[in-house]
């Protein structure tokens, strides 16, 4: 029950959804891909599940002609499989239950791992999985190798039988630096590094980059973008990303406290992903979160809403956010349901 | 499927589950059961289920006598009654669907709800809901009536045909007081304030109180206590908080990075609640999380682990952090499977 969408509650209006409730307005949504689409066409974009965690969403995108996809977990590659997405999918990450990757392989899907080190490298081929990208270390303090041990590790791969179809590497550190300027500056020195690796490695693919650095990154072969399509605070907080909040949390006013000021609504630290901060509401100064609350008083003089109101707060981080709903409601201009999509890559 | 137990599991041994996982130890969880039982025992405890979201502990704490449960949402008082759990459930929140908790009692099971407004009052009595406590603020900047309101909210309660079993009050925002002098001298003015509102109300029932006032609250008929059970890092700081640490976040270890010394673990933003911050690992300097990496080092020269070895992470918050897994596996002092609890009260 607890994954499953309501479909007796699509075609009903935003005022009428249980609360606290993921809403996905349908024409930020729209225009959000379609401008990624217009600068990463195709196969030029592989876009990130792990923001959305919804096959709904992932499946819009490939109608754009994106059907490559990048996922984080097992879970994001067994589910977008299973969901008939499977055509070219790329765990950016490093596991070790490959077995489990290479019953994905068997069942029909392309899957495609990325490998830093030996340990990896034999769990891959012992669990079945026949290609990979060499995950090279750019700079953030994550995963992958070091650069100068990307062409030796590409050879052990060829050497197992796997094909190594290229190199990624995530400049994750510089998503966030506010200067576009700055961040193209740093960007082309992580791809410099990711260039070096890919001369020793091969390969077709130099796979990176993600929404902070969408029109800074000028060396991937695809762009592993996943916040622009429904983005949050973070991300809006940059001059250079354009993406519009596509991504509210529905809460309802359920208490006001008229002598102190201030009003508590609904949804609290187990509906938003708290890593980047609190959640914002606009007109409102939110307080603070507890686990099914958020407390915010109202600015520039503005009355205090009333019990049973609807308020739409924005998340701060997009991807743990909606890893913690079953499901978003897709609404159009005038909040009318048009689609409810259960957030199923949820998990491990 | 993705809230489904996996009993195929259960029996294994620690190191052959997925991860993350969330673990429970069942030693030191008992002694936490025992250890409250023992200073609020039988229905003097109403065991709060947010902080773990899982019928199957809450039956446990049944099993010791606290029959009575609070909830912190009306999905967690339906999964309640419908596991058999519904003798006395409090709903210690303001809700407006109150269809759904009259559907609850019309199932058979005993539902009483927090009312502190008119508006939440008039819902309850049209969702068919038909017992009550009125809920007091008493110093937290969040839900509850002015003191000096609860005894007309309580006449009008009367007037419209529920029953008013008494009041609750929780001084939540004491909970993490460092000091037990000073945190037992503001609970006592806080829970003044409850009795005051009390007296005006009249009712068996003075509900309130936590982990963190669990010595320190000598006012309150039933304690409202739930992170005394699995515990997290935060309450552990408290000197007259004994409780020891029964649930930790299993991870394994995905990429090693030997020349800048730090090791990368397999859970992170969506593994744990990050409101309290990171989570930590004995022996470990922990730099940061990200969606699905916690990255450390190591302490006191230690060596760092291997590729494939598996570690323990302790979460600053419960709650959050339960309600982002699908299961909890119970392992014994051998770190053997002895049992698996859906965490089956997530979502709303």
């Amino acid at each position: 029950m607890t994954t499953s969408a309501r479909p007796d509650q699509a075609g009903s209006r935003l005022a009428e959804l249980s609360t606290p409730a993921l809403v996905v307005d349908h024409g930020p949504l729209e225009r959000n891909l379609a401008t990624m689409a217009g600068v990463w066409p195709g196969r030029r974009l592989r876009p990130h599940v792990k923001a959305h965690k919804t096959s709904g969403l992932a499946r819009r995108q490939a109608e754009l002609g994106h059907t490559g996809f990048t996922c984080a977990t097992i879970r994001e590659v067994e589910v977008m499989a299973a969901a008939g997405l499977g055509e070219d999918l790329l765990l950016a990450n490093e596991v070790l239950d490959m077995h489990r990757l290479g019953a994905v392989v068997k069942s029909g899907a392309r899957v495609t791992v990325a490998v830093d080190s030996d340990a990896v490298l034999a769990a891959a081929v012992a669990g079945g999985v026949r290609e990979v990208l060499i995950d090279v270390n750019v700079g953030l303090p994550r995963c992958g190798c070091d650069p100068a041990d990307a062409g030796r590790l590409a050879d052990a791969a060829r050497a197992a039988g796997l094909e190594v179809r290229g190199v990624m590497g995530y400049e994750g550190h510089l998503m966030m630096v506010a200067d576009p300027v700055e961040r193209a500056g740093k960007t082309a020195g992580a791809m410099a590094m990711l260039q070096q690796a890919h001369a020793d490695v091969g390969g077709d693919i130099l796979s990176g980059g993600g929404t902070g650095t969408w029109r800074t990154n000028a060396v991937v072969t695809e762009l592993q973008a996943g916040s622009y399509a429904l983005m949050d605070t973070a991300y809006a907080a940059q001059d250079d990303v354009p993406f519009e909040q596509a991504l509210t949390v529905l809460a309802t006013v359920v208490s006001v406290n008229s002598s102190k000021g201030y009003a508590v609504a609904d949804a609290g630290l187990k509906a938003f992903g708290m890593d980047h901060g609190n959640p914002t509401l606009p007109g409102a100064a939110v307080w603070y979160c507890s686990d099914e609350h958020t407390i915010f008083s109202m600015e520039d003089g503005a009355p205090l809403p009333a019990v049973g109101d609807r308020v739409r707060l924005v998340p701060a981080h997009i991807d743990p956010t909606c890893a913690m709903h079953e499901r978003m409601w897709v609404v159009d201009g005038n909040d009318v349901v048009v689609d409810c999509w259960p957030v199923d890559m949820r998990g491990w």
